[in-house]
């Protein structure tokens, strides 16, 4: 994996993110997808690799012919939905490495308002979620709680504990004009307000939006990158896997639930492969579907210990000037939910010095998303 | 696509191809997947990646605990049918190549003949199709069809022209053991007596089978390969794409749809790739879903030129002692469709000097299909 250090993110494209984009998924993904080539510096032609996720709607050939791509050379997609969120750069980054294609776009585009939202009873078709649903578990929130639930009990929180991370991740929001938050902070007290989703562990304001928009990133070569308009910024190490005991959306099978063994899989991998420790992260971008997934993978991570997540919050680490700010745009509670491909263009501004909570001096960022992740660096 | 040269296929796996094999999918693929970590000589810790089709429905968690795989680092998936069937080793390859993963294996199982039945009525489910449906273009016989049409007419052709690769792919599979029409060759009267798919271009034996069974195929850098059991069998080149006017499964958005552009293109980057021309290939498996696929492909990758494949094949230069020998283990017609990945197996058996039909001294083998390829070189 020392070699993942030849690619490099070179452009980032975004639509705005709504709850109702009034326009199709596919003019959404070639909106970002055209802004992120412009933002390279580079032409549609330059263009030969896609990676995109399964769950994407989005054909290949129609991005093609609406941004204008002769030709591609690679096509891959990731299996899984936000927790391999990251997986598309480390595929992106394995074709240009290798030689495969010169240029690869990511892409996620859907209105996941507007159109079929993940958030609603059984909405989301994986075969091996069939078998939670004779008990009732027929929503993500209510699928992951039991899970959420355990750290709880084991490490003596609360739901207002979880809301300590809702309120940081709004507070980052209400500065960033492209979050849905924007200008729209809240108190502890509007999320303790906030109507439960799955008592007593997860409220409204402790859930992910559902978003409606489109995001793009070009991924090269560092070589490349050299020549292009922006600071370069290395992917210094990347990987998605599984663990035999894991499952596809929650973790009930590992002997220790109170943990989140797969992100200590990929905490480790990430740490060996780019040489770093958690003291030189600059800045984390951890997906966060529900708020308690952030104080897992603080831990995960090694940016504290176990069961000491809720005071490394409580106790200011994340905000800006904190150690270890997270989220800097709001995260997927604050600035919006496109699978967490908005948390990669996120590390890729703060590496830029160009984020709206912009961390000062940032070289190193970390994007988790359970399953998978990678370290950014700033060349 | 120089660096391609650094990975190899040092594993190859397969169940038994039938037509009932009266047992899971996921078993088929465990199965599969087993005897391809054996027969590369490896446990299946030491595999830690995994490539298959988004179309396959077995999950890769389901797949470790069969199997016994503790960990994985790759995980990705190819979003075409057949056509992509090559783009699996382009993956694998790079992801070894570029370190994210050690040993990735490829896998594709189903019960496609027991269960859902590719070439029945709109059972293909892809968004592209339906603009064909209401034309009554239901199946792939009569979606592939009106591209065959126009060849025909181009170059002058009937069908019993188409025939006469049948019958050759029939004889190949008579001496081949592991081919469901192993000892039941075909004369070309029998084919011209078969009935009608669509008239007047494709009659049931020009029509590959549909088969259960299950594949796999293990993959490691070249020089790990070294170390292992089987001579190296190296992945010279290996690509897969689109051109911005293609189709998913057909071609008719081409100005000319009497050749086949995507095969011309991938044609041209494998032998640009690997530095060879189209007599140094010794063997040749070309995807066939229909027999007129073969034509279209000897003349794209310059076996002969465009409208000669008809004379090309008359000639017996498909044959074991022929100029190219093509589909040698019979071919998706005569050993079974398991969605083109065992036409690859084929070609490593070829390299490996132990093909049911093996051609003398072969070195270098080239595994088409559409929308991807492959060479593969002795080492």
């Amino acid at each position: 994996m020392g070699d993942t250090a030849k690619a490099a993110i070179v452009g980032v494209g975004q639509t705005e993110f709504s709850k109702d984009s009034g326009r199709s998924e596919l003019q959404l993904a070639a909106e970002a997808v055209k802004a992120a080539i412009d933002d390279a510096g580079l032409q549609p032609a330059d263009i030969d690799g896609f990676v995109t996720f399964t769950q994407d709607e989005n054909d290949e050939l129609d991005i093609m012919r609406s941004v204008g791509i002769p030709r591609t050379r690679w096509v891959s997609r990731t299996s899984f939905g936000g927790s391999g969120s990251a997986a598309t750069v480390q595929q992106a980054a394995a074709a240009v490495i290798s030689g495969m294609a010169d240029a690869v776009v990511i892409y996620r585009a859907f209105n996941e308002r507007s159109g079929q939202r993940f958030g609603q009873p059984a909405q989301i078709q994986l075969a091996p979620l069939n078998l939670y649903l004779p008990f009732g578990l027929d929503t993500p929130a209510k699928m992951y709680s039991l899970w959420f639930q355990r750290y709880m009990d084991t490490y003596g929180l609360s739901n207002a504990d979880f809301g300590l991370y809702s309120v940081q991740a709004r507070t980052y929001a209400a500065t960033n004009p492209r979050a849905w938050f924007y200008e729209r902070p809240i108190t502890l007290d509007d999320h303790q307000n906030s109507r439960w989703i799955v008592e007593p562990i997860l409220r409204l304001l402790d859930c992910c939006q559902e978003s409606d928009g489109g995001v793009a990133l070009v991924v090269t070569t560092d070589q490349r990158a050299r020549d292009l308009r922006h600071p370069v910024v290395r992917i210094a190490a990347a990987t998605h896997g599984n663990l035999i005991h894991g499952s596809t959306l929650f973790n009930y099978f590992h002997p220790d639930i109170a943990r989140f063994a797969e992100a200590e899989s990929v905490a480790e991998q990430l740490y060996a492969t780019a040489g770093l420790a958690p003291a030189d992260i600059d800045v984390a971008m951890l997906y966060e579907n529900f708020s308690p997934v952030v104080f897992y993978q603080l831990e995960a991570f090694g940016f504290c210990g176990r069961g000491e997540a809720k005071d490394f919050i409580a106790d200011g680490n994340i905000a800006l000037d904190g150690a270890t700010p997270v989220n800097t745009h709001g995260g997927l509670l604050g600035e919006g939910y496109i699978h967490g491909v908005n948390n990669i263009i996120e590390g890729v501004r703060q590496l830029r010095g160009t984020a709206a909570n912009q961390v000062g001096g940032a070289r190193n960022a970390l994007v988790a998303a359970g399953l998978s992740g990678m370290i950014l660096t700033a060349d």
